[in-house]
Protein backbone atom coordinates (compact mmCIF):
# COMPACT_ATOMS: atom_id res chain seq x y z
CA UNK A 1 0.00 0.00 0.00
CA UNK A 2 1.07 3.45 -0.89
CA UNK A 3 1.57 6.48 1.56
CA UNK A 4 -0.22 9.35 0.46
CA UNK A 5 2.78 11.59 -0.74
CA UNK A 6 3.62 8.85 -2.84
CA UNK A 7 -0.04 8.16 -4.29
CA UNK A 8 0.03 12.84 -4.67
CA UNK A 9 3.26 12.10 -6.60
CA UNK A 10 1.08 9.93 -8.49
CA UNK A 11 -1.63 12.43 -9.19
CA UNK A 12 0.51 14.74 -10.56
CA UNK A 13 2.57 12.52 -12.64
CA UNK A 14 -1.09 11.59 -13.59
CA UNK A 15 -2.32 14.77 -14.16
CA UNK A 16 1.19 15.66 -16.54
CA UNK A 17 0.63 12.39 -18.67
CA UNK A 18 -3.05 13.32 -18.88
CA UNK A 19 -3.84 13.22 -23.00
CA UNK A 20 -7.02 16.00 -23.11
CA UNK A 21 -9.31 15.60 -26.02
CA UNK A 22 -7.69 16.36 -29.14
CA UNK A 23 -10.71 18.78 -30.19
CA UNK A 24 -9.69 21.10 -27.33
CA UNK A 25 -6.78 22.38 -28.93
CA UNK A 26 -5.11 25.50 -27.08
CA UNK A 27 -8.14 25.50 -24.46
CA UNK A 28 -5.65 22.79 -23.41
CA UNK A 29 -3.06 25.39 -22.30
CA UNK A 30 -5.36 27.17 -19.56
CA UNK A 31 -6.85 23.86 -18.58
CA UNK A 32 -3.46 22.92 -17.53
CA UNK A 33 -2.34 25.95 -15.75
CA UNK A 34 -5.62 25.73 -13.61
CA UNK A 35 -4.42 22.46 -12.99
CA UNK A 36 -1.41 23.02 -11.83
CA UNK A 37 -0.32 25.17 -9.17
CA UNK A 38 0.32 22.82 -6.29
CA UNK A 39 -2.97 21.58 -5.46
CA UNK A 40 -2.93 19.33 -2.46
CA UNK A 41 -4.40 16.37 -4.55
CA UNK A 42 -6.71 15.26 -1.35
CA UNK A 43 -9.74 14.44 -3.28
CA UNK A 44 -7.78 11.71 -6.05
CA UNK A 45 -5.39 11.10 -3.24
CA UNK A 46 -8.57 9.44 -1.25
CA UNK A 47 -9.69 7.84 -4.09
CA UNK A 48 -6.55 6.12 -4.85
CA UNK A 49 -6.06 5.09 -0.85
CA UNK A 50 -9.95 3.95 -0.55
CA UNK A 51 -9.56 1.59 -3.51
CA UNK A 52 -6.13 0.38 -2.90
CA UNK A 53 -7.57 -0.17 0.45
CA UNK A 54 -10.96 -2.04 -0.77
CA UNK A 55 -8.40 -4.71 -2.87
CA UNK A 56 -8.59 -2.42 -6.08
CA UNK A 57 -5.17 -1.19 -7.54
CA UNK A 58 -3.82 1.97 -7.83
CA UNK A 59 -3.61 1.77 -11.98
CA UNK A 60 -7.03 1.33 -12.11
CA UNK A 61 -8.36 3.55 -9.68
CA UNK A 62 -6.06 6.79 -11.43
CA UNK A 63 -8.81 7.43 -14.25
CA UNK A 64 -11.33 8.03 -11.45
CA UNK A 65 -9.16 9.56 -8.99
CA UNK A 66 -7.88 12.23 -12.09
CA UNK A 67 -11.63 12.80 -13.02
CA UNK A 68 -12.43 13.84 -9.19
CA UNK A 69 -9.25 16.84 -9.56
CA UNK A 70 -10.72 17.80 -12.86
CA UNK A 71 -13.94 18.35 -11.29
CA UNK A 72 -12.31 20.05 -8.32
CA UNK A 73 -10.47 22.32 -10.15
CA UNK A 74 -13.62 23.15 -12.91
CA UNK A 75 -15.19 24.81 -9.69
CA UNK A 76 -12.41 26.51 -8.72
CA UNK A 77 -11.74 28.26 -12.35
CA UNK A 78 -15.32 29.05 -12.45
CA UNK A 79 -16.23 30.01 -8.77
CA UNK A 80 -13.02 32.85 -9.19
CA UNK A 81 -14.53 34.32 -11.95
CA UNK A 82 -16.14 38.01 -11.28
CA UNK A 83 -19.46 37.00 -11.65
CA UNK A 84 -19.25 34.42 -8.50
CA UNK A 85 -16.88 35.27 -6.15
CA UNK A 86 -14.29 37.37 -7.66
CA UNK A 87 -10.93 36.41 -6.80
CA UNK A 88 -7.76 37.61 -8.62
CA UNK A 89 -5.69 34.85 -6.97
CA UNK A 90 -5.32 31.22 -6.74
CA UNK A 91 -2.59 29.29 -4.99
CA UNK A 92 -0.59 32.25 -5.23
CA UNK A 93 -0.92 32.84 -8.92
CA UNK A 94 -3.24 34.69 -10.82
CA UNK A 95 -6.79 32.84 -11.26
CA UNK A 96 -7.70 31.52 -14.51
CA UNK A 97 -9.56 34.53 -15.77
CA UNK A 98 -6.84 36.91 -14.60
CA UNK A 99 -4.34 34.84 -16.69
CA UNK A 100 -6.31 34.24 -19.63
CA UNK A 101 -9.50 36.95 -19.64
CA UNK A 102 -12.89 35.57 -18.77
CA UNK A 103 -14.15 33.95 -21.41
CA UNK A 104 -11.05 31.60 -22.09
CA UNK A 105 -11.37 30.76 -17.84
CA UNK A 106 -15.08 30.06 -18.93
CA UNK A 107 -14.35 27.69 -21.36
CA UNK A 108 -11.69 25.92 -19.56
CA UNK A 109 -13.76 25.24 -16.67
CA UNK A 110 -16.61 23.56 -19.12
CA UNK A 111 -13.97 21.64 -20.87
CA UNK A 112 -12.68 20.50 -17.22
CA UNK A 113 -15.65 19.51 -16.30
CA UNK A 114 -16.71 17.56 -19.19
CA UNK A 115 -13.26 16.02 -19.53
CA UNK A 116 -13.96 14.97 -16.41
CA UNK A 117 -17.00 12.68 -16.96
CA UNK A 118 -15.49 11.87 -20.56
CA UNK A 119 -12.26 10.22 -18.34
CA UNK A 120 -14.87 8.58 -15.72
CA UNK A 121 -16.57 7.21 -18.49
CA UNK A 122 -13.39 5.02 -19.03
CA UNK A 123 -14.79 2.33 -17.39
CA UNK A 124 -17.22 -0.11 -18.77
CA UNK A 125 -19.39 -0.07 -15.90
CA UNK A 126 -21.20 3.23 -15.95
CA UNK A 127 -21.20 3.45 -11.96
CA UNK A 128 -18.28 5.96 -11.37
CA UNK A 129 -19.37 8.56 -13.87
CA UNK A 130 -22.88 8.82 -12.83
CA UNK A 131 -21.56 9.33 -8.88
CA UNK A 132 -19.03 11.71 -10.42
CA UNK A 133 -21.78 13.59 -12.40
CA UNK A 134 -24.05 13.60 -9.53
CA UNK A 135 -21.68 14.81 -7.02
CA UNK A 136 -21.04 17.49 -9.68
CA UNK A 137 -24.40 18.61 -9.52
CA UNK A 138 -24.49 18.47 -5.85
CA UNK A 139 -21.56 20.43 -5.21
CA UNK A 140 -22.88 22.98 -8.28
CA UNK A 141 -26.11 23.27 -5.96
CA UNK A 142 -23.98 23.81 -2.96
CA UNK A 143 -22.67 26.89 -4.87
CA UNK A 144 -25.87 27.97 -6.11
CA UNK A 145 -27.25 28.03 -2.23
CA UNK A 146 -24.12 30.13 -1.37
CA UNK A 147 -24.00 33.03 -3.71
CA UNK A 148 -27.75 33.28 -3.20
CA UNK A 149 -27.66 33.33 0.32
CA UNK A 150 -30.32 30.88 0.70
CA UNK A 151 -31.80 30.36 4.52
CA UNK A 152 -29.56 27.18 5.10
CA UNK A 153 -27.92 25.94 7.94
CA UNK A 154 -24.07 25.49 7.55
CA UNK A 155 -23.74 21.40 7.64
CA UNK A 156 -26.26 21.32 4.58
CA UNK A 157 -24.31 23.93 2.68
CA UNK A 158 -20.69 21.88 3.39
CA UNK A 159 -22.42 18.64 2.51
CA UNK A 160 -23.13 20.07 -0.47
CA UNK A 161 -20.11 22.14 -1.89
CA UNK A 162 -17.67 20.41 -0.27
CA UNK A 163 -18.81 16.69 1.17
CA UNK A 164 -20.25 15.66 -2.38
CA UNK A 165 -16.95 15.44 -3.81
CA UNK A 166 -15.35 13.71 -0.87
CA UNK A 167 -17.84 11.25 -0.19
CA UNK A 168 -17.31 10.62 -4.77
CA UNK A 169 -13.77 10.19 -3.96
CA UNK A 170 -14.40 7.27 -1.46
CA UNK A 171 -17.37 6.20 -4.18
CA UNK A 172 -15.58 5.90 -7.23
CA UNK A 173 -12.63 4.43 -5.28
CA UNK A 174 -15.10 1.39 -4.13
CA UNK A 175 -16.62 1.13 -7.52
CA UNK A 176 -12.81 0.77 -9.40
CA UNK A 177 -12.09 -1.82 -6.74
CA UNK A 178 -15.71 -3.82 -7.25
CA UNK A 179 -16.47 -3.15 -3.95
CA UNK A 180 -20.94 -4.37 -4.10
CA UNK A 181 -23.08 -1.74 -3.36
CA UNK A 182 -24.40 -3.88 -0.57
CA UNK A 183 -20.86 -3.36 0.99
CA UNK A 184 -19.95 -0.13 0.43
CA UNK A 185 -21.99 1.70 3.62
CA UNK A 186 -19.23 1.83 6.23
CA UNK A 187 -16.82 3.31 3.89
CA UNK A 188 -19.23 6.00 2.56
CA UNK A 189 -20.10 6.93 6.25
CA UNK A 190 -16.18 7.17 6.88
CA UNK A 191 -16.15 9.56 3.32
CA UNK A 192 -19.05 11.82 4.75
CA UNK A 193 -16.67 12.65 8.28
CA UNK A 194 -14.08 13.15 6.12
CA UNK A 195 -15.33 15.75 4.32
CA UNK A 196 -16.88 17.48 7.59
CA UNK A 197 -13.10 17.05 8.36
CA UNK A 198 -11.92 18.89 5.84
CA UNK A 199 -14.26 21.82 5.87
CA UNK A 200 -14.11 22.64 9.43
CA UNK A 201 -10.43 22.86 9.60
CA UNK A 202 -10.44 24.69 6.06
CA UNK A 203 -12.64 27.19 7.84
CA UNK A 204 -10.50 27.42 11.10
CA UNK A 205 -7.72 28.53 8.53
CA UNK A 206 -10.15 30.72 6.35
CA UNK A 207 -11.72 32.50 9.55
CA UNK A 208 -14.99 31.88 7.77
CA UNK A 209 -17.91 28.94 8.14
CA UNK A 210 -17.65 26.98 11.24
CA UNK A 211 -15.22 29.63 12.65
CA UNK A 212 -17.29 32.24 12.23
CA UNK A 213 -20.43 30.81 13.19
CA UNK A 214 -19.07 29.03 16.24
CA UNK A 215 -15.52 30.75 16.93
CA UNK A 216 -12.17 28.96 16.09
CA UNK A 217 -12.67 26.72 18.91
CA UNK A 218 -15.75 25.86 18.21
CA UNK A 219 -14.64 25.13 14.64
CA UNK A 220 -11.84 23.07 15.87
CA UNK A 221 -14.17 20.96 18.00
CA UNK A 222 -16.00 20.34 14.77
CA UNK A 223 -13.12 18.96 13.23
CA UNK A 224 -12.02 16.97 16.17
CA UNK A 225 -15.24 14.73 16.57
CA UNK A 226 -15.34 14.68 12.91
CA UNK A 227 -11.45 13.05 13.02
CA UNK A 228 -12.91 11.05 15.81
CA UNK A 229 -15.91 9.68 14.08
CA UNK A 230 -13.73 8.88 10.97
CA UNK A 231 -11.48 6.67 12.49
CA UNK A 232 -14.02 4.80 14.38
CA UNK A 233 -15.78 4.63 11.33
CA UNK A 234 -12.54 2.69 9.55
CA UNK A 235 -11.74 0.54 12.77
CA UNK A 236 -15.57 -0.74 11.53
CA UNK A 237 -14.03 -1.90 8.24
CA UNK A 238 -12.50 -5.24 7.78
CA UNK A 239 -9.35 -4.45 5.57
CA UNK A 240 -6.41 -2.36 6.25
CA UNK A 241 -7.46 1.15 6.55
CA UNK A 242 -4.39 2.71 7.76
CA UNK A 243 -3.48 4.65 4.93
CA UNK A 244 -6.87 5.90 5.20
CA UNK A 245 -6.41 6.57 9.00
CA UNK A 246 -2.86 8.53 7.93
CA UNK A 247 -4.97 10.77 5.80
CA UNK A 248 -7.80 11.70 8.59
CA UNK A 249 -4.80 12.67 11.18
CA UNK A 250 -2.78 15.08 8.38
CA UNK A 251 -6.31 16.87 7.40
CA UNK A 252 -6.76 17.07 10.75
CA UNK A 253 -3.65 18.51 11.46
CA UNK A 254 -2.94 21.09 8.20
CA UNK A 255 -2.52 24.67 8.67
CA UNK A 256 -2.68 25.87 4.80
CA UNK B 1 -42.65 5.86 -37.33
CA UNK B 2 -43.61 9.17 -35.78
CA UNK B 3 -43.52 12.78 -38.10
CA UNK B 4 -41.01 15.58 -36.59
CA UNK B 5 -43.72 17.80 -35.85
CA UNK B 6 -44.88 14.72 -33.20
CA UNK B 7 -41.34 13.89 -32.07
CA UNK B 8 -40.63 17.68 -31.24
CA UNK B 9 -43.70 17.62 -29.28
CA UNK B 10 -42.63 14.69 -27.50
CA UNK B 11 -39.32 16.30 -26.86
CA UNK B 12 -41.08 19.64 -25.16
CA UNK B 13 -43.50 17.28 -22.67
CA UNK B 14 -40.19 15.37 -21.96
CA UNK B 15 -38.35 18.39 -20.75
CA UNK B 16 -41.47 19.40 -18.83
CA UNK B 17 -41.78 15.63 -16.74
CA UNK B 18 -37.75 15.82 -16.61
CA UNK B 19 -36.98 15.42 -12.91
CA UNK B 20 -33.47 17.48 -12.55
CA UNK B 21 -31.04 16.07 -9.83
CA UNK B 22 -32.93 17.07 -6.47
CA UNK B 23 -29.81 18.56 -4.83
CA UNK B 24 -30.02 21.79 -7.23
CA UNK B 25 -32.78 22.88 -5.61
CA UNK B 26 -34.33 26.54 -7.01
CA UNK B 27 -31.25 26.42 -9.45
CA UNK B 28 -34.20 24.50 -11.43
CA UNK B 29 -35.95 27.07 -12.44
CA UNK B 30 -33.12 28.76 -14.49
CA UNK B 31 -32.39 25.71 -16.13
CA UNK B 32 -35.78 25.32 -17.11
CA UNK B 33 -36.06 28.89 -18.25
CA UNK B 34 -33.00 28.32 -20.50
CA UNK B 35 -34.72 25.08 -21.75
CA UNK B 36 -38.13 26.87 -22.58
CA UNK B 37 -38.76 29.57 -25.10
CA UNK B 38 -39.57 27.77 -28.17
CA UNK B 39 -36.30 26.38 -29.24
CA UNK B 40 -37.30 24.07 -32.22
CA UNK B 41 -35.78 20.88 -30.89
CA UNK B 42 -33.82 19.79 -34.36
CA UNK B 43 -31.13 17.98 -32.22
CA UNK B 44 -33.16 15.99 -30.28
CA UNK B 45 -35.76 15.33 -32.73
CA UNK B 46 -32.87 14.14 -35.40
CA UNK B 47 -32.04 11.60 -32.17
CA UNK B 48 -35.58 10.28 -31.74
CA UNK B 49 -36.20 9.61 -35.33
CA UNK B 50 -32.75 8.09 -35.89
CA UNK B 51 -33.61 5.71 -33.35
CA UNK B 52 -36.88 4.88 -34.83
CA UNK B 53 -35.64 4.54 -38.29
CA UNK B 54 -32.83 2.19 -37.46
CA UNK B 55 -34.80 0.19 -35.24
CA UNK B 56 -35.35 1.63 -31.85
CA UNK B 57 -38.24 3.07 -30.05
CA UNK B 58 -38.89 6.67 -28.99
CA UNK B 59 -39.02 5.89 -25.73
CA UNK B 60 -35.98 4.31 -25.34
CA UNK B 61 -33.70 6.83 -27.46
CA UNK B 62 -36.10 10.17 -25.16
CA UNK B 63 -33.27 10.14 -22.19
CA UNK B 64 -30.28 10.61 -25.19
CA UNK B 65 -32.42 12.84 -27.05
CA UNK B 66 -32.88 14.88 -23.84
CA UNK B 67 -29.87 14.91 -22.89
CA UNK B 68 -28.81 16.49 -25.93
CA UNK B 69 -30.81 19.46 -26.04
CA UNK B 70 -29.50 20.02 -22.92
CA UNK B 71 -25.95 20.22 -23.89
CA UNK B 72 -26.90 22.85 -26.46
CA UNK B 73 -28.86 24.73 -23.67
CA UNK B 74 -25.60 24.87 -21.76
CA UNK B 75 -23.75 25.98 -24.84
CA UNK B 76 -26.69 28.93 -25.44
CA UNK B 77 -26.50 30.42 -21.43
CA UNK B 78 -22.77 30.16 -21.40
CA UNK B 79 -22.46 31.98 -24.91
CA UNK B 80 -24.94 34.47 -24.25
CA UNK B 81 -22.32 35.87 -21.10
CA UNK B 82 -21.04 39.02 -21.73
CA UNK B 83 -17.56 37.17 -21.45
CA UNK B 84 -18.43 35.53 -24.66
CA UNK B 85 -20.50 36.71 -27.09
CA UNK B 86 -22.53 38.99 -24.57
CA UNK B 87 -26.32 38.82 -26.14
CA UNK B 88 -28.75 40.14 -23.84
CA UNK B 89 -31.61 38.38 -26.01
CA UNK B 90 -32.48 34.55 -26.79
CA UNK B 91 -35.54 33.40 -28.66
CA UNK B 92 -37.11 36.68 -28.24
CA UNK B 93 -36.83 36.69 -24.39
CA UNK B 94 -33.56 38.04 -21.65
CA UNK B 95 -30.83 35.86 -21.97
CA UNK B 96 -30.69 33.44 -18.65
CA UNK B 97 -27.95 36.16 -17.19
CA UNK B 98 -30.18 39.15 -17.72
CA UNK B 99 -32.88 37.32 -15.83
CA UNK B 100 -31.15 36.06 -13.02
CA UNK B 101 -28.44 37.52 -13.23
CA UNK B 102 -24.51 36.15 -14.36
CA UNK B 103 -23.74 34.35 -11.23
CA UNK B 104 -27.03 32.20 -11.58
CA UNK B 105 -27.06 31.75 -15.22
CA UNK B 106 -22.87 30.65 -15.00
CA UNK B 107 -23.88 27.99 -12.48
CA UNK B 108 -27.11 26.91 -14.38
CA UNK B 109 -24.80 26.21 -17.91
CA UNK B 110 -22.89 23.91 -15.46
CA UNK B 111 -25.48 22.03 -13.78
CA UNK B 112 -27.33 21.71 -17.97
CA UNK B 113 -24.08 20.42 -19.02
CA UNK B 114 -23.52 17.63 -15.47
CA UNK B 115 -27.31 17.31 -15.84
CA UNK B 116 -27.23 16.67 -19.41
CA UNK B 117 -24.93 14.12 -18.49
CA UNK B 118 -26.21 12.07 -15.61
CA UNK B 119 -29.15 11.93 -18.51
CA UNK B 120 -26.71 9.80 -20.81
CA UNK B 121 -25.58 8.23 -18.30
CA UNK B 122 -29.29 6.48 -17.32
CA UNK B 123 -28.41 3.38 -20.39
CA UNK B 124 -26.49 0.55 -19.01
CA UNK B 125 -24.22 0.74 -21.80
CA UNK B 126 -21.75 3.95 -21.44
CA UNK B 127 -21.39 4.50 -25.23
CA UNK B 128 -23.85 7.23 -24.92
CA UNK B 129 -22.71 9.21 -22.33
CA UNK B 130 -19.02 8.75 -23.43
CA UNK B 131 -20.27 10.06 -27.30
CA UNK B 132 -22.24 12.93 -25.74
CA UNK B 133 -19.06 14.12 -23.84
CA UNK B 134 -16.75 14.32 -26.37
CA UNK B 135 -18.99 15.89 -28.57
CA UNK B 136 -19.44 18.15 -26.13
CA UNK B 137 -15.93 19.01 -25.47
CA UNK B 138 -15.57 19.48 -29.61
CA UNK B 139 -18.22 21.97 -29.42
CA UNK B 140 -16.64 23.95 -26.69
CA UNK B 141 -13.40 23.62 -28.67
CA UNK B 142 -14.94 25.26 -31.72
CA UNK B 143 -16.46 28.01 -29.26
CA UNK B 144 -12.66 28.11 -28.02
CA UNK B 145 -11.50 28.79 -31.68
CA UNK B 146 -14.03 31.41 -32.54
CA UNK B 147 -13.29 33.91 -29.26
CA UNK B 148 -9.73 33.49 -29.75
CA UNK B 149 -10.28 34.24 -34.06
CA UNK B 150 -7.83 31.60 -33.98
CA UNK B 151 -6.90 31.36 -38.18
CA UNK B 152 -9.34 28.12 -39.10
CA UNK B 153 -10.48 27.49 -42.02
CA UNK B 154 -14.96 28.17 -41.69
CA UNK B 155 -15.61 24.49 -42.12
CA UNK B 156 -13.46 22.79 -39.26
CA UNK B 157 -15.18 25.83 -36.67
CA UNK B 158 -18.54 24.65 -37.98
CA UNK B 159 -17.42 21.47 -37.78
CA UNK B 160 -16.74 21.67 -34.08
CA UNK B 161 -19.46 24.54 -33.39
CA UNK B 162 -22.16 22.90 -34.62
CA UNK B 163 -21.22 19.98 -36.64
CA UNK B 164 -20.49 17.52 -33.19
CA UNK B 165 -23.50 18.10 -31.99
CA UNK B 166 -25.70 17.19 -34.91
CA UNK B 167 -23.11 14.26 -35.39
CA UNK B 168 -23.73 13.00 -31.84
CA UNK B 169 -27.42 13.17 -32.08
CA UNK B 170 -27.46 10.67 -34.94
CA UNK B 171 -24.53 8.52 -32.94
CA UNK B 172 -26.41 8.64 -29.66
CA UNK B 173 -29.92 7.59 -31.74
CA UNK B 174 -27.86 4.59 -33.48
CA UNK B 175 -26.84 3.36 -29.99
CA UNK B 176 -29.69 3.85 -28.48
CA UNK B 177 -31.22 1.53 -31.38
CA UNK B 178 -27.87 -1.14 -30.40
CA UNK B 179 -26.66 -0.79 -33.96
CA UNK B 180 -23.21 -2.38 -34.22
CA UNK B 181 -20.26 0.08 -34.84
CA UNK B 182 -18.93 -1.66 -37.46
CA UNK B 183 -22.78 -0.66 -39.09
CA UNK B 184 -22.96 2.90 -38.36
CA UNK B 185 -20.76 4.72 -40.90
CA UNK B 186 -23.28 5.12 -43.50
CA UNK B 187 -25.54 6.75 -40.92
CA UNK B 188 -22.89 8.77 -39.61
CA UNK B 189 -21.94 10.01 -43.01
CA UNK B 190 -25.68 11.61 -42.95
CA UNK B 191 -25.23 13.23 -39.59
CA UNK B 192 -22.17 15.38 -40.68
CA UNK B 193 -24.17 16.61 -43.63
CA UNK B 194 -27.03 17.55 -42.04
CA UNK B 195 -24.63 19.40 -39.81
CA UNK B 196 -23.27 21.30 -42.94
CA UNK B 197 -26.52 22.06 -43.92
CA UNK B 198 -27.61 23.30 -40.57
CA UNK B 199 -25.14 25.87 -40.20
CA UNK B 200 -24.97 26.86 -44.17
CA UNK B 201 -28.77 27.75 -43.63
CA UNK B 202 -28.16 29.42 -40.21
CA UNK B 203 -25.37 31.69 -41.50
CA UNK B 204 -27.85 32.50 -44.85
CA UNK B 205 -30.85 33.75 -42.04
CA UNK B 206 -28.13 35.70 -39.70
CA UNK B 207 -25.77 36.62 -42.52
CA UNK B 208 -22.41 35.72 -41.02
CA UNK B 209 -20.84 32.58 -41.53
CA UNK B 210 -21.00 31.13 -44.96
CA UNK B 211 -23.11 34.06 -46.31
CA UNK B 212 -20.49 36.36 -45.33
CA UNK B 213 -17.33 34.12 -46.72
CA UNK B 214 -19.18 33.67 -49.71
CA UNK B 215 -22.25 35.98 -50.20
CA UNK B 216 -26.26 35.04 -49.61
CA UNK B 217 -25.95 32.77 -52.90
CA UNK B 218 -22.64 31.04 -52.36
CA UNK B 219 -23.48 30.26 -48.34
CA UNK B 220 -26.91 28.62 -50.44
CA UNK B 221 -25.22 26.61 -52.45
CA UNK B 222 -23.19 25.43 -49.83
CA UNK B 223 -26.48 24.18 -48.09
CA UNK B 224 -28.53 22.98 -51.19
CA UNK B 225 -25.37 20.61 -51.39
CA UNK B 226 -25.02 19.58 -48.39
CA UNK B 227 -28.77 18.54 -48.86
CA UNK B 228 -28.30 16.72 -51.63
CA UNK B 229 -25.46 15.07 -50.03
CA UNK B 230 -27.53 13.92 -47.20
CA UNK B 231 -30.55 12.65 -49.48
CA UNK B 232 -27.82 10.10 -51.38
CA UNK B 233 -26.65 9.04 -47.80
CA UNK B 234 -29.74 8.36 -46.94
CA UNK B 235 -30.89 6.74 -49.82
CA UNK B 236 -27.50 4.05 -49.19
CA UNK B 237 -29.30 2.94 -45.81
CA UNK B 238 -31.10 -0.51 -45.64
CA UNK B 239 -33.98 1.14 -43.46
CA UNK B 240 -36.81 3.19 -43.71
CA UNK B 241 -35.17 7.24 -43.55
CA UNK B 242 -38.39 8.56 -44.93
CA UNK B 243 -39.01 10.78 -41.54
CA UNK B 244 -34.92 11.51 -41.66
CA UNK B 245 -35.37 12.90 -45.47
CA UNK B 246 -38.41 15.15 -44.04
CA UNK B 247 -35.79 16.43 -41.44
CA UNK B 248 -33.31 17.28 -44.29
CA UNK B 249 -36.01 18.97 -46.63
CA UNK B 250 -37.40 21.02 -43.55
CA UNK B 251 -33.94 22.21 -42.53
CA UNK B 252 -33.06 23.41 -46.03
CA UNK B 253 -36.26 25.17 -46.16
CA UNK B 254 -36.13 26.85 -43.14
CA UNK B 255 -36.07 30.48 -42.57
CA UNK B 256 -35.89 30.98 -38.40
Amino acid sequence: MQAPDDLARRVDSGLEDLVLHPELGDLAEPMRYALGGGGKRIRPVLCLATAEAAGGTVEDALPAALALELVHSFSLVHDDLPALDDDDERRGRPSAHVAYGEGVALLAGDALLGEALRLALAYERPEPARELAQAALGMIGGQYLDITRADVALEDLHRLKTGRLFAAAVGLGLWVADVPEADQAPWRAFGEELGVLFQAVDDVIDGDGYAAALGVDGARDVAANAAGRAHTRLEAIDADTSILAEIVDSLAVRTS
